[in-house]
């Protein structure tokens, strides 16, 4: 860092963007995006922004909150629209954390929640999950902190119920309990906290366009909450990035939302695929974790987890191994559409018979 | 505020979103947005990018940047891209001051710094422009903090010289000097500090597509310097808001700054409509600040200046009032096309001969 870097982040971990395969025959299965392109009508959406695009954006995204209101039968003073998941979550610890309010969560999940503690000098209370990867969320009753729940969790895959949740919300009425949704979709019916956050007004559900509406190139994601929440965090945003939300985003988005046929097709398509893909697994000898998500985390004991990664790597598949604790003999493997299972599937089983 | 609300921003002020006049008629001169649309060109690559916006945005944003180098004439690692220019300038404060190192600037400039240093927790440093609103440059030299110099200054439009600009530079190597060129592309040749980036190692330019380039709803600024503050900026950057600048605005920004000519012609139009602007302001008793901006910053001492404000308003046209010490008999009129300053000027004529 230069001699100019201030010394209260000097422990920032600089990030090293990962190596961008180029190979034509690729198949990319490592980042957990939808296989299938936005919904029919975004691309006109979207061209019909262009114009306009010499004035700012609405910064209050008002076309944009009113359909996920309806998307999610709440209404538009529960919604925030941020730049990604990404942003709202440090809109949301900048909000309801700090150097003095820790944020509690588990030692496996989303790897973003120590980094925003890390920028943002918030202490962190981490919870191991069971052996088994699930999370017992009696941990969490009456914490007395802000926490935060992946839910399905990543990489695990892994959906905890509802109910639980309710009581971990119903227990620390003084906190904030944020629910990162980025899965939801995948999950089926029954599975979301929104329908909480109509009960509780410590609830923050954090949701995004990025998997299950086919719109991780856009950023985009929002947050529902108790309109209180909702004010507290746009206080912060106006401090921070007022037109967060770029026209083109809002509008692919409101297309997106809107289409809920195509957002229903594709989502059982994924579905399918993914339980299907587990049963392929499950007949090669490895360990599938029940996934709610749109992909799987599977161990084996044939071969390291690393050696398959590395050697699928070299085959032009690419997935996502972690070396970290608890997992460095895992690897997670993002749901493609069949036609890319299929290749994932040739490739892997090319390597088992070497 | 939520009881929830963390004690270390209670004194964030709420604000309140300007509201969205809706009038068919509207002539919109408060933003300092381009009066002319998009470059041709951006349409198409727009549209290029919708089908691919189920993959993840180049999170180093590396052709945009390459083409961004090559219109300022430095390299690919002096560049940084960022959600707008509030972004960049929230990423350079986060990096280049803290609690304990404060931020010095102009007390009439952009009123986002105040906002960002109160958010950041940055103490202010604030030194009063000369009572003509040109800024003494002499007094920044050898100040020993980090600096902001919007340049040409907002709302003031005045344009101060590079000279003194680098000596300020030259006379501070302790401390990063950010020098803020949202409007340089209106100020003329050999105005921009983007040539002593190559010179000065505490040198950051900070400029936007939102004004020259006809972008303000895309959300696209970037940042110019020494590659050692470029990599301290991404290095807050992947602890945030890794994938800042999504795929559209990333294409359309390309599209949009090689498109040299496009940007040389409409630039030189709004010149010569300032220009002449400013001409017919001074016929009608107005005191015109010499403008390098696309904007202008007059007052009166007929008819007092928010109550102009207010008539104009009234009567469909939208130009900008500060109810700010100093300022408030001032207003800041931004440059339409010839036919909406034919429409401002109709109307004022009518309030003025009221």
């Amino acid at each position: 860092m230069s001699r100019f870097f201030t010394s209260t982040l000097a422990s920032l971990e600089p990030y090293t963007p990962g190596e961008q395969l180029k190979r034509p025959d690729l198949v990319k299965l490592n980042a957990n995006e939808n296989p299938y392109p936005p919904a029919p009508g975004v691309a006109a959406a979207v061209a019909g922004t262009v114009e306009g695009l010499r004035l700012y954006s609405d910064l209050t995204a008002n076309s944009l909150c009113s359909a996920i209101a309806r998307h999610c039968g709440v209404s538009e003073e529960n919604i925030l629209c941020g730049n990604g998941s990404d942003e709202n979550l440090l809109l949301a610890l900048r909000a309801f954390c700090d150097e003095n309010h820790p944020l509690a969560f588990a030692d496996i999940t989303y790897s973003f929640y120590p980094v925003l503690c890390d920028l943002l000098h918030i202490p962190m209370h981490i919870l191991p999950l069971e052996d088994d990867f699930t999370i017992d969320l009696s941990k969490y009753c009456g914490l007395d902190e802000t926490i935060v729940i992946a839910n399905p969790n990543a990489p695990t895959s892994l959906l905890a119920p509802r109910d639980a949740i309710e009581e971990v919300v119903r227990s620390n009425p003084g906190h904030v309990v944020i629910v990162d949704e980025a899965y939801i979709a995948f999950a089926g019916p029954d599975a979301s906290c929104v329908p909480l956050t109509k009960k509780y007004d410590n609830l923050l559900v954090v949701r995004t366009f990025s998997k299950s509406h086919n719109l991780a190139g856009a950023r985009l994601g929002y947050c529902v909450g108790h309109p209180d929440l909702i004010a507290d965090m746009n206080r912060v945003k106006f401090s921070y990035s007022p037109y967060n939300v770029n026209s083109m985003t809002q509008a692919a988005g409101l297309a997106s939302i809107n289409d809920e046929e195509y957002f229903r097709t594709v989502t059982a398509k994924i579905c399918k695929t993914r339980d299907e893909s587990a049963e392929k697994l499950r007949a090669r000898g490895f360990r599938v974790l029940d996934s709610a998500a749109n992909f799987l985390f599977v161990t084996s004991d044939k071969l390291a987890c690393g050696e398959i990664f590395r050697r699928l790597r070299e085959r032009g598949v690419l997935i996502r191994y972690f070396n970290a604790p608890r997992i460095d003999n895992y690897l997670r493997i993002t749901i493609g559409t069949p036609e890319q299972m299929d290749r994932f599937f040739a490739e892997l089983d090319a390597i088992l018979q070497q």
